[in-house]
């Protein structure tokens, strides 16, 4: 549990390629707001390599500290997919061809095109719950509180979308913010009294340098909308006094 | 020291934005790319919440287990920037006014400017070597293997690109990438043959399924080119025998 008593959730980024910055991952930022949404606190995420006992040290990590466990990338019909076995060592378990997998792709791929390397993608640990794949049929699984899903963005999120009745949240996170052209270190005392004020709310500061121009984003969060307004009201006063731009 | 013995990098990715999907990381896309021409292998990341203990943590434990720790984000002035006194907390030091800081601040800011919230960012671990910040005075520092980087992208590549003499590298991981319309259950057996056949030469399959085209990059990594040309023309061989496009 975090602070507000919600349950908490953690990503683990599986692939190289995001590492190398070759490809910049999407996964993260969906997740993060999902989580918000549901009211589940998505505390930690960490990109790791394709490697079996990186992926099997978080994996058991993660398992024991939050509620919730999500994993990325690494569960397609290549050498360098190993998500699944990693995760079923994790859990002290074999893989196993799974029989509902291979209908489900079954029903997926043309006559002739189910081969032993995509029935490799059917290859889930034992005692696995399946998660469906709308988009391309092979399927993500859940061993207890790990759920592990593709890395295609588009995939991905259609499986989350599928598995969100299986998450037990909390109370939505709820969110306002205020961007201002007034710079960090002007407003930073009187953040900082505001914040104090509002041990309830979540103020961030995050500013921003683009294209010549300096300012911050406030971002304030709450579970309590009416803590949320009060505090967000008193940003924007502290702005105005200053005469500073509200965008 | 890694597979193919060079330096190792890990990075820590500091705030809660990034956490909830609001705001998308992009320095990890920009520093594994350097780390990568620099011949340093960047094999972890974690994004963590702008919480004391949790960036005490991970300092500590990443920069015994790799030879250079990376962090970007939250050495602002505002209360909810605590990387700089959870870095000296990390290292069992204090925080001191540093002269030297307090001087590269008063030549960027105009005459009374420099408050005592912009101050609070001349407040450095005693010890640490500074990072000159090019472009909005504040800088950042250098704890023994612990580089603290600001978290606005332009700001950090800056200062970035001011300390790579700092860095000892090794060999420069080469790249080469094979697009192709042939999809990776078709490519899995071969390719996974390719791989056998070079051990030298890591091989990544990823998926893309855009505007309802499905197909794969494949990227080649090595440090020995001559390998990994030869692997590339196998992999483009075996693509070209199955009739497959090479975009």
């Amino acid at each position: 549990m975090s602070e507000n008593n919600n349950p908490t959730a953690a990503l683990i980024i599986i692939g190289n390629e995001i590492l190398s910055g070759r490809t910049r991952d999407a996964n993260l930022s969906f997740l993060g707001q999902r989580c918000e949404e549901l009211g589940i606190d998505l505390i930690e995420a960490r990109v790791i390599q394709d490697i079996e006992s990186a992926i099997i040290e978080v994996v058991n990590a993660y398992r024991k500290q939050v509620d919730y466990v999500f994993t990325t990338g690494g569960i397609g019909p290549t050498h360098d997919d190993i998500t699944s076995v990693s995760v079923a060592r994790a859990f002290d378990v074999a893989v196993e061809r799974n029989a509902e997998a291979v209908d489900a792709m079954d029903r997926y791929y043309p006559p002739g095109k189910l081969n032993e390397a995509r029935l490799k993608m059917a290859d889930i640990p034992v005692g696995a719950t399946l998660i469906e794949n709308p988009v391309s049929g092979a399927p993500g699984f859940q061993m207890e509180n790990v759920f592990v899903l593709p890395g295609v963005p588009s995939i991905m999120q259609a499986m989350f979308n599928g598995i969100t009745n299986r998450l037990v949240g909390g109370l939505p996170m709820l969110t306002e913010s205020v961007k201002t052209d007034i710079t960090e270190g002007t407003l930073a005392q009187g953040l900082g009294e505001i914040q104090a004020s509002y041990a309830d709310v979540s103020i961030g500061s995050y500013p921003f340098f683009k294209a010549g121009l300096l300012g911050v984003n406030l971002i304030l969060r709450s579970t309590d909308n009416e803590r949320l307004q009060e505090a967000t009201e008193k940003v924007r006063e502290m702005i105005r006094e200053m005469d500073g731009k509200i965008f």
